[in-house]
């Protein structure tokens, strides 16, 4: 950095981490003697994200869907960052990137695309539903709507949980138990109720659409719900780079795709006629 | 995927994430159940990683490690995720991986690097020493050793916090409290106690070094130690990204570059007479 | 991989790269005898994506476009590659793909963008116009649409060059010396030309557009066209970092966010009264 | 960002790219005039990295590199790709980073470990030999002393290719067409020659050992030899991509490992008596 003329420092403002040589703060609070071993780690990052220490009933909400998300055993993320490692195991970070890159639109986005979802059409009323009856008038509304709209609606159904995704029940009694069902949940529960008299079959509510429904509800912001499935599934990711060290796949698939590999020609022809 | 010849179908076995069309489990509990509302985010990393629950004492120390990795404020690797989001805002997956892609040598690297020296040094002991003033004979004997061989010592010491990492103390304290200090975390305590002995100076013990000791005294593997502190980081940078929507800093630091950017031509010349 | 029972084993056809013990392939072709020395890394690259060997005409242009999109200084992407080489020096891809992690929507998107509008446009119509005059109706029609629904058109206008984006008339330059201008670029020309009769004001042709129009003319599909931008731009960050080594930015980039950083509480308070 | 005190401006001075709102330069040239349409890509890059204009000859040498290292099919790299395609087909950057994420030490590593060994070899010598005879004696002391250390040689031996890699003579014969036949090719030729006198059996020159061989004769500097079987790479798997929308196979691989996926209690049992 050369030397410049004069002009008015920069000051960039945070609420997060601050130190001096003597001190780290996070929060505004001394790390080490008011956070370490006061704060579980999912309460720390529930308060990074909203800035208010959450209560313990959503901090046990927030780490349900945490659980609930973390791992599908061999999904395409799994395997990404599993043949990553193989790939590179001096850089275990890189292994972790790749199997987060895949936390997009198809695979872990229903978390994200439900709640933004249900928060759009909460956004567009002056007041909320009070009563299930209520909640169920919204709900055929909206998904009257969307069937007009041929727009499916994200978090219901379930590839293959077709008689029920057992997430769906758990997550809605831990709600309960912690009197923190809110807007989101109350609609998403209401669209479970009543989509089949619009759309004349029954589907199941995706658990994680449900957990979307419940972040939404801890007043997490809807653009970054697919950040929650993210960190969920970066614990799980730890967990199959884990038994990729004890029980190695990730060449055994490699192997399995290249040995089963042939040549093939491009149906149209492969060339200009440019061939030297 | 085409037809083939007859051959015996591969089988992956896993002890992490299965499913069929009407369960879901994880580490072969229920994960509605029996896993759900029941057992932490951290727990369950830790079960995970380690095929083992963990008592609650492990927990509590292990996320004692997470919330003190989980922000250092607007470190290179906040930054970086920071202006990855402001190019990419459709991508959060591409922001979060972004940053934790930081998580090299440098950086983030001391939590493994301290909790793998320390391991090293103890597989190639037959029996363990029993009292302090036999760690510190192995931790005069290792910083000897090293000193010798110039080499630093992972751990020992800290760029800003040279008067005491304030989260060095807590973490000690954390794990005497929860009995869990194992045979890393006494040896660090020695080379914390010898060290000037031999090197003619006074050096902190790092507080990310000693969540390194810790991290290997659950069990956890010393080459995974990097990807605690990934995890950890991962949930700071959900705070650091909801910060960049709250309160923007990306774009200045961005404008404040390329604003004060100038061309200079190398040094040397910059062609071999070949322009044109 | 266990035993397991019998199956028709798997096959995956490909027409790109195949290797037997002696004898390495690519496209079909003998590697070493066919393409090294004789195939250049850009003809390689659009002979891989569209399967059919370019004429030197497509394979300029096509390079026209690399060249134009390969760096455009301190943008926040080269500045996020050069922190995550600052943190972890050990891992150079990690560096590479942070920087091509901001390839989104935002600062690299308008290749892909523009490339994909005008091919959105392109397929609703049975027949291409066949004269300037044809192509200006068609351009009118389009504009008029989409400043009705109040939508902007992608690749018009550009935030720094707004008198004229130098890299528009090269390529259009290029493209016409090589008789490459297809139904793409005819349309973004004439989209130039007929726009401010509709927005009543004049916007200019961004280059990166007219790449992406380009791109979309050599038979890319839209799809794929930003990955040609993160091409261009995984060479530009090759040259970012070996600055990097011989004139560091980073270290004071983040020197000069982290010691003006300051500690702001929340606007609203920070806790729900739960400060133990 | 906050007003702050006065203080000297920041200066960030480079090379690279530069702009007004009239102009846009690379390397001091104007992009539009200058380069686009007259300089090649692979030209461009290597023009950047080293910031000198290379020759015809250095571009062709340079280019027969990436072209060797672009594809090898079906590698855990391009499989890790088209996964994360697969899961998140919206953000094209995740996949590539990903794909590149595995360009480490096992799979693309031998480039940058051969360059990066003859490098440091050739460093240690005043004056390096003058005829083959004098090249060989250094060989032989070199494979004599890593034989003694129990170290491998990079770039020596290929895993398929036993009785030759076929790129080896191809881009040993460009490089002395090219009369670009310098110390790294020189030594590495003559450990081809020797080491069979050490080690007692014959080993093949890796082909992309000799690419980092002649990358390092091109000036390039050793630590981003990797760099450059990225960026190949990076072409190489876009080409991947565009066949994954051709004719997808990551959705079988994907199945073929999920459904064959069977859970397996860890080996010593899965708890420490703490199930509830």
């Amino acid at each position: 950095m050369a030397e410049g003329s004069e002009h008015t420092a920069p000051s960039f403002p945070t609420s997060l981490g601050t130190s001096t040589s003597s001190t780290i703060s996070l929060l505004g609070r001394d790390l080490a003697e008011e956070l370490m071993g006061r704060v579980g780690f999912g309460e720390l990052v529930l308060w990074m994200v909203t800035q208010r220490r959450p209560s313990p009933g959503r901090v046990r909400l927030f780490e349900a869907c945490l659980v609930a998300l973390a791992d599908h055993g061999f999904t395409p993320t799994a395997i990404a960052a599993r043949l990553t490692y193989l790939s590179a195991p001096d850089s275990l970070q890189g292994a972790l990137a790749a199997g987060l890159l895949g936390g997009g639109s198809r695979f872990l986005g229903v978390t994200e695309d439900t709640g933004r979802f249900l928060a759009e059409v909460l956004k567009t009323r002056e007041e909320q539903p009070a009563t299930p009856a209520e909640w169920d008038d919204l709900a055929l509304e909206v998904v009257t709507r969307e069937r007009a709209a041929r727009r499916i609606i994200p978090g219901l159904g379930h590839p293959v949980h077709k008689e029920g995704d057992p997430r769906t029940p758990a997550l809605l009694r831990i709600a309960a138990e912690e009197e923190l069902k809110g807007p989101h949940l109350h609609l998403f529960e209401a669209i479970g109720r009543t989509h089949e008299q619009v759309l004349g079959r029954r589907l199941v509510l995706n658990g994680a659409g449900v957990c979307g429904a419940a972040l939404a509800d801890l007043d997490l912001p809807p653009d970054l719900l697919r950040g929650f499935a993210l960190l969920a599934r970066a614990g799980g990711l730890l967990g199959q780079l884990a038994e990729e060290r004890r029980r190695p796949m990730a060449m055994d698939t490699y192997l399995l795709v290249d040995r089963n590999a042939t040549y093939t020609a491009p149906e149209d022809g492969d060339d200009d006629g440019l061939r030297d």
